[in-house]
């Protein structure tokens, strides 16, 4: 029922592979200007990575995956006599291109188990094709899912209309489908238990007040934006119920990796007595990392905090831009998988759910 | 001695009254561009004060009553034959400028007590200007006395080199002297106490950005930006020992109206350990309000959120904007006035404090 709902509401990709081609919507550019670019090779789709024309853990590990097809279509093209050898500099450049978000590494590894079997079979490419596009076609069953479970979660806590307070940007345009916590949100917007949604505008790069409102706007979800530093002051008042987040890297004990602003926003919310959704596909969960400090947390360059756009908005000063922040899993109250909830999570709960057990 | 190390180090300034007019430097410009304008009427002085040409409570608090000033200077050469009649469209004209921080109206207080005297007298003018100049003058002497009293503080609670945070403009561009909270970082640095500042980039107008890193790093003290939802990330790593922020109104029982961001800094500290400290002239405080929550919180428009100079940056979206929050007095460890320090601020202290007796 939501989820028909949710598939007539659709109306923003951030990606699309046609032709044999990738087609990235240049997200730099947004809101003012929609620019869909071609790529044809796996450098030009690492550089788009790295200069956040495609962003969002989801997505990225899409891009990267539609990536290693378009180098093998070119090794291939060129007569490459091993193919998996030519491929492993291309591996490398995808991998290097972010570091925080697992959900990059996870696809290149379901790529490069994909390449072993593809290398013996006739036609590789096609192979490695079906499993990029099993990638994005998994993301986007895993949005729907965790939609449902996530109104499920937010009706069982409190069946009222309600306030909710998202950070980033977690919609269609970080993911291959409706998103992860913007997923949730457009879920419980469309069952009629969201009456308006705080957009944090998310500094430096605004992913709030760029992409975020740009898609609950379009959807015509109520929404209202914020500075990141008010978001104690709404919380105060008392009508937003749940933060609701996405997530870059989610540890063996519970711990989030997700944007900068993230950890914050779930102490002011415990301290508000305010729950702390995240959501995400279970390939964001790095279960070889026992918790959260061993998680790279990307530094962007100053210049991010010092200018927008062409214009320079800050005195000649040194900028420190952490990109992300991690979340202990004791400010947590339920992590929204495609597998399952799990709530007030910790180590032993996050193994029985990647091992597909009940909870 | 500190002292002596302040007057040495000065170098910047919001306002000075020369050859019977009010010069203010635009901070709307800064740090681009360093404009000054001559003002010769109270419409004039409020509309900068509106538009935040001068902004900080303390600062704004000196031009109104210079304007006072111009204003009686119009009257007097128009030959009006009642000056406090005439006054009286001025008085409200420049109260109604803006509408939180509570100098602006102690400021008129103190110019509308003297007008009182000043008719009486054969030079109203003279003792007009007196009044306007001892407000400055006390203002500049209050900023020195509190950024001892400050510094003494900090070395008493951690006398090891240390980090610490600030929010917001507080040093000379919001006064009219050293500043506020910046003054006692100042002092800090000068005494070798502090060795980095970390300035939170202070969305929407970005004071942190523009106006308090032109400051530090004018005067050659380390110095760092950040976004405002790092600043969690930063508490975290358990180097910074204190945040440190000015007031805009402080209420009876000790809860503070300050920049929007202010209380949120204020949750985090308690969280992570790091102690408050709220540093104003005791002209700040308002002994009328018996609580934070009968503060008048100023909501400027949308459109501060939604564009940064001429360039649009956020989706079509309605924004939230108020410019304010409040902290209440349990989260503060301490109010640093010319008047003396408030330790853990309740009613009973602030009376205490307000009517001159020793703590």
């Amino acid at each position: 029922m939501i989820r028909d709902q949710m598939l007539a509401a659709e109306k923003v990709k951030a990606l699309e592979w046609r032709d044999s081609a990738l087609y990235l919507l240049d997200q730099r550019l947004l809101p003012q200007q929609e620019f869909w670019q071609r790529y044809d090779s796996a450098a030009d789709v690492a550089l788009a990575i790295r200069e956040m024309r495609v962003r969002g853990a989801p997505a990225i590990g899409i891009a990267a995956a539609f990536a290693v097809v378009l180098a093998a279509q070119q090794h291939i093209a060129n007569q490459v006599t091993n193919l998996p050898l030519a491929l492993e500099a291309d591996f490398k450049l995808l991998a290097e291109s972010r570091p925080t978000a697992v959900n990059l590494f996870w696809a290149l590894e379901k790529m490069r188990s994909c390449l072993k079997l593809a290398v013996q079979h006739q036609q590789p490419l096609q192979l490695l094709e079906a499993q990029a596009v099993a990638i994005l076609n998994d993301d986007r069953e895993a949005n729907l899912y965790t939609a449902e479970l996530g109104l499920q979660m937010m009706r069982a806590t409190n069946p009222t209309q309600q306030h909710v307070m998202t950070h980033c940007n977690t919609g269609a345009l970080a993911t291959g489908g409706f998103g992860t916590a913007l997923g949730v949100i457009r879920a419980a917007y469309l069952d009629g238990l969201v009456s308006c949604v705080h957009v944090n505008e998310t500094r430096p790069w605004l992913q709030g007040s760029r992409l975020t409102a740009w898609e609950l706007v379009g959807e015509g979800i109520p929404s209202l934006l914020n500075v990141d530093s008010s978001a104690a002051h709404l919380m105060a008042q008392g009508k937003i119920t749940w933060v609701i987040v996405g997530a870059d890297r989610i540890t063996a004990n519970g711990d989030v990796a997700n944007k900068i602003g993230t950890y914050q926003l779930a102490v002011l919310a415990r301290y508000h007595n305010v729950k702390v959704m995240v959501v995400a596909p279970s390939s964001t969960i790095d279960m070889q990392l026992s918790s959260g400090r061993q998680i790279p947390i990307e530094e962007r360059a100053g210049e991010e905090i010092l200018s927008v756009g062409e214009q320079r908005i800050a005195a000649e000063i040194a900028a420190f831009n952490p990109v992300f922040d991690v979340t202990p899993a004791h400010l947590v109250d339920v992590i929204v998988t495609e597998r399952g909830c799990v709530e007030q999570p910790t180590a032993e709960k996050m193994r029985v759910l990647m091992q597909g057990e009940s909870l």
